[in-house]
């Protein structure tokens, strides 16, 4: 196998000098290490120490309340929406950040079912939630099942279709699978949900910031996701929702906090919900994480996601080119599609061994990440992984399996 | 009137002298304003920068991943729970920080009238919430009452006693009435909930870290707060949830997210509920927002509590002894109650025209807030405010009402 290596390390270097993304490498605080985890918590960007800084030490600090408005945090969630939303594919105005994305997942699907049982009345009786997604999503749509009195449906997402019926109401997918690292069909899902007279919840938390989202141009209804991963927004930075405009002023929150009021200072017993994607929003937002994730949000100048998606699909092309020369077959098996079409931007190996073989891994400098019971989880965040960072990776991977 | 005025001032620095809390001033960052609106937000603690810095360059800059254990990321909502819990008279293991108050008083609500039904099914048909409650509380409570099937009536705090009936399930308290400054009786108001078969769910977001609260002692079933005011916790820091040990079981939350999970890096596609009050987290908390929190509680290090409540009420004495004697009497009207024991830690001046008063005040060093539609709030610190700080507050309000 080992024979070769040379040949890869020179295709490596070969595919750096043409990456035109190499540059933004520079943006981001990273070591030698080979970081292969910015699919659990993206890298520092280096303009956000700088920020974080002024934003407690002056607009915390000296303005201290003043800020709310003279710095700007009060429309921090919808600003930074606005920024988010051309990586997404959406135009402005329809995605606010803030919460988790267990909260924004629990408001996008009570949601959901209260527009479909308007459109249905109660004859709409089923959630159908994806079987394979992060746990959270399910334990959370359990919950908004039983609180509007539906049925949770487990599906896979290739069983949709075939599931939907006069009785779907709501259905929550994710687009890029957390495990195996499969891209589902966004754009053929969300229309059989429409087709269905259902409304589709997407769950990003896996693709934005990897590759094109495409929010509007696919009719996507309501969508959630983190901004910590591919966005490096920072450990726990908080989470957005994407409501389309056509159904803003249906947007019935189950979590209406007077952030979402029409007239927050008003100080209204009663409830008037805000125009626009303003009515996602909950409680007052936390400001320090909100900006810090603003402030990651530069490194996005002059990048367009299209490239993005151009690299992270030559680089999980080039890592499974060179784990299959390099490591032995028999140790691992690449739960991750080959077709592009279905591929994420992460690569997934079947392992045995898989948690002691991270640790080893991460020991020589190889960081990914480990998934109960037996999986290696490798993220390739193309603004910061070159060609040769994955070729080390996957010969590291080869000589720590080869003992 | 201001003839009195060198006998204030004379009188603040007699107090001044006198004031063993006087020290804890140094412990934030403060300049020559006088600044009474640390009840909507706490200035800034001096150990809160570095602190942060630290979170940011090191810990997520450096340890990256690392850091959920090794930088104690992961832990950190029962952790720093248990930091505050002194200041709440509650015993460790009751309290997680995560989310905002909104959030938080939809999970205790809705765990609530859970409980109510599982002892009485649906004969408790009701939720009583504070009519004059800030409105988020009401709107949440709205929504809960809604998902839950239950009626929501809104009643004074005095009409709670006359209220509870065998249709009650829960009940929605402020301890501190935002606008006026009223403190309501906690440990009356919790017996007769309970004396009812009800669970009582007390807002602390004005009383925390401003007076005793006594949680444990008075048997609170639920509580919640948030902890940028009297807790300087910083712009949005998180908010906490605090369920009692004999409850923690029977707590089944609205918002299962996979950090309450039993086993959350199990991945299981079922929920379990972990043990204790981890099970009120949801989602991955706001690690830098959190964290500045956690530095800002330093600032307690051998305060209690009782010595904040004493100082607290020797503040509002004498800012209200200032006012009544250098500002024209027809000019203001306090809404605080003269008597201690229902009394927090704020004054609110009823004036006809209080959002130009607050404006002139600000520019005159003295800050405050305005609340609609004609309402001066004052809020007294306890840690960094003094009595000159309330000399020349009440001395620049009557030289401006004068005009």
């Amino acid at each position: 196998m080992s024979e070769r290596a040379p040949e890869l390390a020179f295709k490596a270097a070969e595919l750096d000098a043409g990456d035109q993304l190499a540059p933004v490498r520079g943006r981001f605080v990273l070591d030698d290490a080979v970081y292969l985890d910015g699919n659990s918590l993206g890298a520092l960007p280096a303009a956000v120490p700088g920020r974080v800084e002024d934003v407690v030490r002056r607009q915390w600090g000296e303005l201290r309340i003043r800020s709310w408005d003279e710095s700007g945090w009060w429309t921090a969630p919808e600003r930074i929406g606005d920024r988010i939303a051309p990586l997404l594919g959406a135009a402005a105005g329809q995605i606010v950040v803030g919460d988790s994305t267990s909260v924004n997942v629990f408001k996008a699907l009570v949601a959901a079912v209260r527009m479909a049982q308007e459109d249905s009345g109660d004859a709409r009786d089923e959630i159908l939630v994806d079987a394979t997604t992060f746990p959270t999503d399910g334990y959370i749509a359990a919950s908004a099942a039983r609180l509007t009195g539906r049925t949770l449906r487990p599906v896979t997402p290739r069983e949709v279709p075939g599931a939907l019926s006069s009785r779907t109401a709501a259905v929550l997918l994710n687009h890029v699978d957390y495990r195996t690292g499969r891209l589902h069909d966004l754009p053929s899902l969300t229309a059989a949900v429409r087709e269905a007279g259902a409304y589709a919840v997407w769950d990003l938390c896996h693709s934005a910031g990897a590759l094109p989202v495409g929010l509007d141009a696919h009719g996507v209804d309501l969508a959630v996701g983190c901004t910590y991963k591919y966005l490096n927004g920072g450990p726990g930075s908080p989470a957005y929702l994407y409501v389309r405009h056509g159904l803003q002023e249906r947007f019935d929150s189950p979590l209406p906090g007077w952030n979402s009021h029409a007239e927050p200072f008003g100080m209204r017993p009663s409830y008037e919900a805000a125009p626009g994607a303003v009515r996602g929003r909950v409680g007052t937002p936390d400001i320090l994480s909100m900006l810090a994730l603003e402030a990651a949000l530069d490194v996005w100048d002059g990048v367009t996601i299209e490239a993005v998606r151009a690299k992270s699909l030559a680089l999980t092309d080039f890592f499974l080119q060179c784990v299959a020369a390099q490591v032995p077959e028999e140790r691992v098996e690449s739960l991750t599609p080959l077709a592009h079409a279905e591929r994420g931007s992460q690569v997934a190996l079947r392992c045995a061994d898989a948690g002691d073989v991270m640790e080893r891994l991460v020991e020589r400098g190889v960081v990914g990440d480990f998934r109960h019971p037996d999986v290696l989880r490798f993220g390739f965040t193309p603004l910061y992984v070159g060609f040769g960072d994955v070729e080390r990776a996957a010969r590291v991977l080869g000589e720590v399996l080869a003992r």
